[in-house]
Parts: structure tokens; sequence; C-alpha cells
């Protein structure tokens, strides 16, 4: 595609900024020649570090402001006492549609504060969720909601699955995406009401979903399905454990290395083959959650990431705006809703 | 300890009964020689086993039934239909005194439900826990409830703490075990109602425990606390997630050592430290779930587990009885209930 395309930076969000944000800027639009910015921030901060990187001030707009969202701001702090934060400025670029969307690395729950108010949840979403990518023996995957939503209910759920598979298909290409509903077990008694309520619906409905049925915390490494749906507790404490796990395995390999003479000769042989897997599971390459159901494309980065994380984070967003995400939902979600109160209704 | 200790066990639960249950009473008999077994079941299915281990029949006196609950049961299935199973009979042991504690590798829900009713929970539990071991960096550490509670209230949570600090000083010996709460951050106001307010009551209360505060499941690998409390909803996705990932790291690096010729090589270097490693992190090291809050002993075995993983469950429950574990929990409710309801009512 070559039509150009604007993705607005808060600068001054995440440990790293601004330097992180200007520098994924600069890897972005390397890998996306098409790519503009708005970098909201700073100026005095963000205009040196611009100049800085040869050919990167020719695709850049500043906003200008002072305001910042601090990282121990709650999201009522935040709305009430930032509204000239660049946060908020770089999501209503995306709101006065000179942005198609906006990457920030600051505060989440600021964010997805911000992101419900300026952009509003899309038509038949009751609450936006927040999506990510996990790694799995098949590649990387998508698992909704990470924490925006600690408790949900039977309706929240299934919203959430039709959001994760028409991700699935635009953004990774995926045909027939599968959706899984995370669980304790895979029988249809497990679970909780609101679990075992969004999987009856999930299966009666017509939905063009490809509904798995329930998986469980040991099948998401596997990658047996495409999608996985669950509430923000659940969500937030899942994909926290398995990186937590894989630090863990991280580091007892490490440590194994080095216990004899042996496994360091061993290391030298293998080592090659090691970057390789540590490349594979590179957090930066998992890096950019994403605000699914609010009215515009909205990609939080990891609070912590370098130049080269914010840089896919800015991809995810761009991504998303080349194959029309957010139409694409507001179509299924206009062509799904009758069906979808027809069936509520029969069950009722 | 010399004194004679008797554990029943349930011959006919798990996978691979009877015989992983005889082959893994012969190991513990060969750790343990001041154990003897009741072993509940089909004698002419037990008999035969028992009498091709050397020594065993000597420790051994068998229950003899026909009936069994079978694993896709439900919990009030087995309550009603099961008065006669292994199961039942096996927890029965304990409960008049027969046996110090049981173990058995069947139905979860019903072994609970047994547990439940013939045991009876424990004077200021108002619902039992299941606890399990997690691997960390530190070596193992407990993890409760794994989903015997999918919702907890605070007064739960509370409970568990209470309980797996009694079971990480008596069990795993250790002077001042650190307990905390699993929650998706690790600032006071993060998380649910029930979560914030056991935090609440452990930060105030003068239990003898040393409160750490919230864990994220990040946390969890790392082994930053001794105890981790939780409800059965996460907990049960937390420890299952991380067993997947740890299956997802295992497959990488078994397909890492294939990937080229170099990485054979330096296979057959780090080979025996890969072994160490993997013998480190074998599931079965790991196995036995307890139920916690029963006035009783109840160990549950993996239902896939073979005999050496059973003997890790005997030894479980070996462990707690000559720990005197119910005695030192009863102790602790006894001492702690009235500072606990000051407390409480100093809240409201």
């Amino acid at each position: 595609m070559n039509t150009t395309l604007t993705i607005a930076l808060d600068a001054m969000g995440g440990d790293n900024a601004p330097d992180a944000v200007i520098g994924g800027a600069m890897i972005a639009r390397e890998r996306f020649p098409n790519v503009r910015f708005i970098i909201v921030g700073d100026e005095d901060k963000i205009a040196p570090l611009i100049a800085r990187h040869s050919g990167l001030a020719e695709v850049v707009e500043i906003r200008h402001t002072k305001d910042v969202i601090s990282s121990g701001d709650s999201a009522s702090t935040a709305l009430r006492g930032g509204k000239k934060s660049s946060m908020r400025l770089a999501i209503e670029e995306v709101k006065n549609a000179n942005a198609a969307g906006v990457v920030s690395g600051g505060n989440t729950a600021a964010l997805m504060a911000f992101s419900k108010v300026v952009l509003r949840p899309l038509p038949g979403i009751d609450r936006p969720a927040m999506a990510g990518f996990i790694p799995t023996r098949r590649g990387e995957r998508l698992m909704l909601d990470l924490g925006a939503n600690l408790i949900c209910s039977a309706d929240n759920l299934v919203q959430f699955a039709i959001l994760g598979a028409v991700f699935a298909r635009t953004v990774f290409g995926m045909a027939k995406p599968t959706v899984g509903l995370l669980n304790v077990g895979t029988e249809d008694q497990k679970g909780h009401e609101a679990v075992r309520e969004a999987a009856a619906i999930l299966r009666q409905s017509d939905l063009p979903i490809e509904f798995h049925g329930f998986v469980e915390g040991v099948d998401l490494g596997e990658g047996k399905v495409d999608v996985v749906v669950t509430d923000g507790w659940s969500g937030n404490i899942a994909i926290k454990t398995a990186e937590g796990t894989a630090k863990m395995f991280n580091g007892f390999i490490r440590e194994l290395f080095k216990s004899s003479i042996f496994a360091r000769i061993g290391y030298i042989f293998a080592m090659g083959s090691f970057r390789k897997l540590r490349a594979r599971l590179d957090p930066r390459r998992y890096n950019g959650a994403i605000f699914l159901g609010v009215n515009g494309i909205a990609i939080k980065s990891h609070g912590g990431s370098d130049a080269l994380g914010f840089a896919t984070a800015i991809g995810v967003a761009v991504e998303m705006a080349q194959q029309g995400f957010i139409e694409k939902v507001k179509e299924e979600f206009d062509r799904l809703t009758p069906t979808d109160s027809g069936l509520r209704a029969a069950m009722a």
C-alpha cells in the first residue's frame, strides 16, 4: 500500500521517553516508508532528538505541550487534570481524524480512560478490552482482556470473542481463527457462571466465529487456539505468569551453561541456535497492547520498552489501520446484533 | 522419628491406578521405613500387585471394596452414590483415626467434597482450599487456592494466608515464611475489592504472618514470596499457564538442539547439565496437592502421575503428619481468632 498514513505518538509516555519514542519512530519510518507521525510532547526535548535522525524531521509534525501524565496517576486524576497532556492530545489527533492511530508507552489506566472518553466505545461494545500478543509454539497469538476489566459478564466475554476474531482475521490474516474461553477445565460444567454462559452463547449462535470451547492455562503456550478470551483479572495474571516462567527458565539455562566445563563447551557450539531462540522470544517482538472496542486505533507500548519495542507497537497500529480494522469491526457488529439478540431472547 | 505412621491410599484413583498406587507405596516404604499403609480398593486387583513387591505385604492392610469414583463424576454424584467407594472409605480411615492421612489420585471435585463432608472444615475455616507446590528460582514454594474455590471473599483469602503460613513453617521448616497476595499490580489501589480488603486485614492485623503485600504473575517464578495466596480461579489458571510455558520452552529447546550440527554437538557436551535441570523441574517432584483447612490430612496426587509421583504425594502426607500440621493449625486459629475479630470490628 502506498497511501500515506499518519500515526500520533505520545512522546512523553514510558520509562525511556522521549528517546525510545523518537528512536521507535525512526525504526518504523524505515519499515513503513508511507507512514508519517504527529509527535505530541515537549518540543524543547523532542526537536533535538528528531534532528539527530536524518530524514525523520520531514515525516514528523510536532504538537507542543508541557503537560505529562505521570505513571502513578489514577485514571480519574488523569481525566481531571490531563486535558492538555501529551497522552490526551495524541489521542485527540485520532478523534479529529488527523491520525489513523495513536501509540503511547504511558500510564495504562489513564490511556484506557482517555481512549474511552475521547474515542468512545464502538456501537455494540459495553466495555472495551486490552488485547495483547502471546508467544506460542505456533507463533504469536492474541489474548484479551489483559487487565482493563477485572470482572466480566458473559456479554463482555462474547464481545471480546468477536473483537478478537476480527483482529485475527484482519491483522493476522487468518481465514478462520479459532477462539477459546480460558477456564479451569474443559468440561461444560467447569468455571463460574459468566464463563459458562458466554460459552453457551458462543456455541449456539451463528456468529462467524470458530468457537473451540474452553481452554486451560496449559494450552496457551501450545497455541491451541488463535484467540484466547478471558476476564482482565485472570488474563493479566496468566500473561505475567507466562512471562515470569520464561524468565525463570532463562535463568536456569544461564546457570546450566556455567555449571561445568562440558556445559560451557556445549554452549559454544549451541550459541548460534540459542541466540535465534532468544530473538524469537524477545519481548520486544510482542510489544503493543491494543485497546479493542474503542472507535479508533489506540496502542499501548510497554512502559519499559526501548526504541525497537516502540517500533513494534507502531507497527501494530499501522497494520490495523492499513487493514481497515475499525471498519471491519463495525460491519461485523452491525451485521450480528439482530441474530445475536434473537439468540439471547431464545435462550432466556 | 521412629513412631509408626499409617497412611490410607485410595488404590483405584488416577489414570494409572492401581499400579501407580502400589508402586508408589513401595517407593515410599523405602523412603519412610516407619510408614504403614491401609490400601482401599478391589482386593482381586490389588493383592497380586502387592505380592510382586517384596516386603510390601507386611506393612499393608487391604480394605476391600468394588466401588470406584469415576473421573467424570460430579461432586454431588460422588457424594450420593459413592458411600462405599475406595475414595470415601480411604478418607474415613483418617476420620476414624486409623490413618494419619490419605492420598488419592482420583477425581479432584469428589475428593474435595468427601474431605469436607467426612473430615469437616477446621474451626475458623469457612472454605478449605487446595494448595500446591510451584517451582521457583529459589526452590519449591506453596500456592493456594488452586481451584477448589473459584470466587473468594476477603475472609477466605485471609484464612488461606494463615493456612499457607503454618504449612510453610511446619512442612518447609521456614522460620518466617513470607506471604503474598496475587494481584494485577503491586500498588494498594490495584485489584478487585476482595483482594484489597484481604490485604488491608493482613497488613493491619497482628497475625503471625510476614505479609509481603501484593505479588504479580511475573513474581511467581522468581519465588518472591514463600506462600502465594489467591482465589481458585486465577490460581488454577496461573499454575497451568506456568506448566504450559515450561512445556513450550522444553519444546523450543528440543527443536533448538536439532536445528544444526553445531547445536547437536553442543547438546552432547551439555547433556549432563540438561538432565539435571530436567530432574529439578520434573513435575513428579512437585506432585501432591493438599486440601488445607479440613480436619485431617488429605492429599491429591495428579491423575496422570506414575509410581514416583504418587510416592512424592505420600511423602507430603507423611511430612505433614510427622510435623503435626493439623494440631499446629488448630493452635494458630485458636490463638488468633479473638485478635482477628477485634481487628475486624475495629476496621468495620
